[in-house]
């Protein structure tokens, strides 16, 4: 019976060519990070099943994937009526960055006040596979944990714009909205408090269904027209001349709740204090934004490019969920990049540099040669380069074949002449240009070669 | 409901200064690795359940986490009266790297001839934590496939020892034995052909058992004391002075097997091969290693430091494993460095180097400077320093403080005086020196101190 040997529905193989492309972009995203005095944080690739639950919605809850108990405990669970899906796991595979940094802070309590971390690791859901969409997938996430304020806020936007630019991403747009903002919103539309998240929800669909699709979402959720359309023309942006903080004051100016114009305040303050930052020209304000996920609690933010459907990242301000694990409420804000989106339009806009993937040297040798050929890979290797010592007893045509297959810069013979002289005939494959050294000069002639 | 903070049960939080001790080993290994010509490979977490099954012997079935069905297919399942452990789950955490290698080269037909790949990373097993022992742990391989001779074997022992010299462990010996040689030492004993993996598992454990435990472990598989007694006399190293090579070859005189020839011989060749590398001087003929895994079919290896119950890694040649995935047989030879272990070695010998875990500076400002601290944090950003902004509106003092926890190298205040002068007053923490500068000095004035 044959197995299949492809990599599981959803899931990919890195080859080496794809890996240097990925850890270029990484490598970018993480130097970044650095300098914005984040540090790393690596969390286990699952988590207790109560630890996850409950935290991104019932959508979320379903694309867990969730791991079969063991042993005498599965042997229990099996034995008895209640074997369904809630009993039968008790892990699951880490779903996004954001609630395992909220276990660990509140877990480990001597962590740094304010504490910046990174984390870039992959995260796992049983969505249906489809071009672009993985059910592995790598997160980039960088976050403050600790700050009210707007500072922290305008870190993390400008920590990820930052990156974006050194990707070479000239053209990004910030999209900038507040939850308290459009709560304010919602109300003054006419809606009831109660149907707020509804109302987020359909209003988060504006961009793929347009303003009839939302209005018809909001009626089947018995939200009326008239309530939908003031909705709908309030979180329009107002002319301002491109102006995001006059945009936000005179939207404010029409609100009556106390947590709408409190929105609108903070985000003036947050559109200020961006225009010290890189991120300053790319900050606009979008009414609409609502971001899917049901733990922020401030400002949230997003990021678009004219050539991708949907985002390379969001974030925003999640204030209650470190409290969700029973110890103090503590402040939070962070944003999250995808990492497969930010290749994917690397590579259609050709932004990606050519990697070299071969080694710098491939020793071939004679059957005479073989612990002299050995000898020599290891003085190359002494002097940093990457060498493969050709592995077989073959003609010495097929090993300088293998060499070239394998993009090697130069290959490295050493025949019975030339490990009787201690040299060795070294052969540049892009020029065919060929001499022989003294084994002690082969490292630094390779070196010369472009 | 209070949920439980801690990392599941065998799984660890990896927090920055942990990272950084971990990062500064796997990437002086992943160095050496290149230097001899290996390239990344990355496979996914999970695999299909019988791309991992039966491979690792029934232990190692018993250890893979599996991954429950979802949706309708799980429906299915628990709706039908079959719900066992083998109809439940879909899909298993990686168990091993050399596994997923395979299968990837079963798979993707167009790899260079010789593929030389890398590959750290995670892998899963369920088994029953203890010190030391984890449920999640890393591996950091590096295997040759498509090469049958002694070279390979000779490239894959020299980049680990490679890896471990540069890492600082001058004392470290790589034990070497042969699959073939055991098989005719167990047949050389008068134990059936049938019977030789169950030898080969007693054999394994005589480092922690000793000569009576594995005699009792073989006549409670049936083989008797006589026999017994034959192998352990002929698995010890017989005395050449110290020369492996002349061991095999005094071992190899007494075997009256084909297969016990070949092995002492080709162990032979590769003790001579040995000593034209950084790996010479470490290798030992090792009569009694036996290896658990089944798939080994040649040379088997093994890493050993005096103060460590265990082995640092181990690995060999497996011929037939590729084959197992139906299409053409293809040869492999590879080694696997635990990092758990070797960095539980490396901190009780304390050849961890320091690493500084604060930022470059902290930036501290006042209400009414709060924009212009912004700034000056991203000139010094803009100079690949790493910097923090302080993140909320707090006198200096609390400020001043909070820095020196953070363990920064500096604070820059920006306060009213400095703001209005496009100045900065730089404190360094260490030494209590401090000055004031024009802003655009700041970051050579922060990098000049150390």
């Amino acid at each position: 019976m044959a197995v299949s040997t492809k990599p599981p529905s959803g899931t990919r193989d890195f080859l080496p060519a794809e890996l240097f492309r990925r850890r270029h972009v990484v490598s970018i995203i993480e130097r970044t990070y650095q300098r914005y005095g984040f540090v790393p944080l690596q969390t286990p690739a699952f988590e207790n099943l109560p630890v996850l639950l409950g935290k991104y919605g019932d959508e979320g809850d379903r694309l867990v994937f969730r791991i079969l108990r063991r042993g005498e405990a599965l042997a229990r669970v099996l034995a008895s009526d209640e074997a369904g899906e809630g009993e039968l796991a008790d892990l699951g595979l880490r779903y996004d960055l954001t609630v395992p940094l909220a276990r660990v802070v509140a877990q480990h309590r001597d962590l740094p006040r304010y504490f910046r971390r990174y984390q870039i690791q992959p995260v796992w859901r049983a969505d249906r596979p489809a071009r672009g969409r993985f059910r592995e997938f790598f997160q980039c996430d960088a976050d403050i944990v600790g700050a009210v304020g707007r500072v922290a806020e305008v870190e993390v936007c400008a920590a990820v714009i930052d990156a974006l630019i050194a990707l070479g991403f000239a053209q990004v747009t910030l999209k900038i909205n507040h939850r308290a903002l459009l709560s304010g919103l919602i109300a003054e539309a006419g809606i009831a408090a109660e149907a707020e998240a509804t109302a987020l929800t359909a209003l988060d669909k504006r961009d793929k269904v347009g303003d009839d699709g939302v209005l018809a979402e909001l009626a089947g959720r018995g939200i009326g027209d008239e309530q939908g359309r003031a909705l709908l023309s309030l979180c329009t942006l107002p002319d301002a001349g491109g102006e995001p903080a006059l945009a936000v004051a005179r939207l404010g100016e029409s609100l009556s709740t106390e947590a709408g114009r409190r929105g609108a305040a903070e985000l003036g303050e947050l559109f200020a204090l961006l225009g010290a930052t890189p991120a300053g020209t790319h900050a606009v304000f979008a009414p609409e934004l609502a971001r899917g996920l049901g733990y922020y609690t401030g400002p949230i933010f997003e990021l678009a490019v004219p050539d991708l459907a949907g985002s390379l990242g969001g974030g925003g301000r999640y204030d209650g969920l470190i409290g969700m694990f029973g110890k103090a409420d503590i402040p939070a804000v962070g944003f999250s990049l995808g990492l497969e989106r930010i290749l994917l339009v690397m590579e259609e806009r050709k932004m990606m540099p050519a990697f070299a993937a071969g080694p710098d040297a491939v020793v071939c040798w004679m059957s005479q040669t073989r612990a002299a050929a050995i000898a020599v890979a290891h003085a190359l290797r002494a002097e940093n380069l990457a060498v493969e010592i050709y592995p077989e007893d073959h003609k010495l045509k097929k090993q300088l074949q293998y060499a070239s297959s394998a993009a090697a810069k130069a290959v490295a013979i050493v025949g019975e002449d030339e490990a009787a002289s201690a040299e060795v005939t070294l052969k540049h494959l892009a020029t065919g240009d060929q001499r022989r050294v003294p084994q002690a000069d082969a490292a630094a002639a390779i070196k010369a070669w472009s």
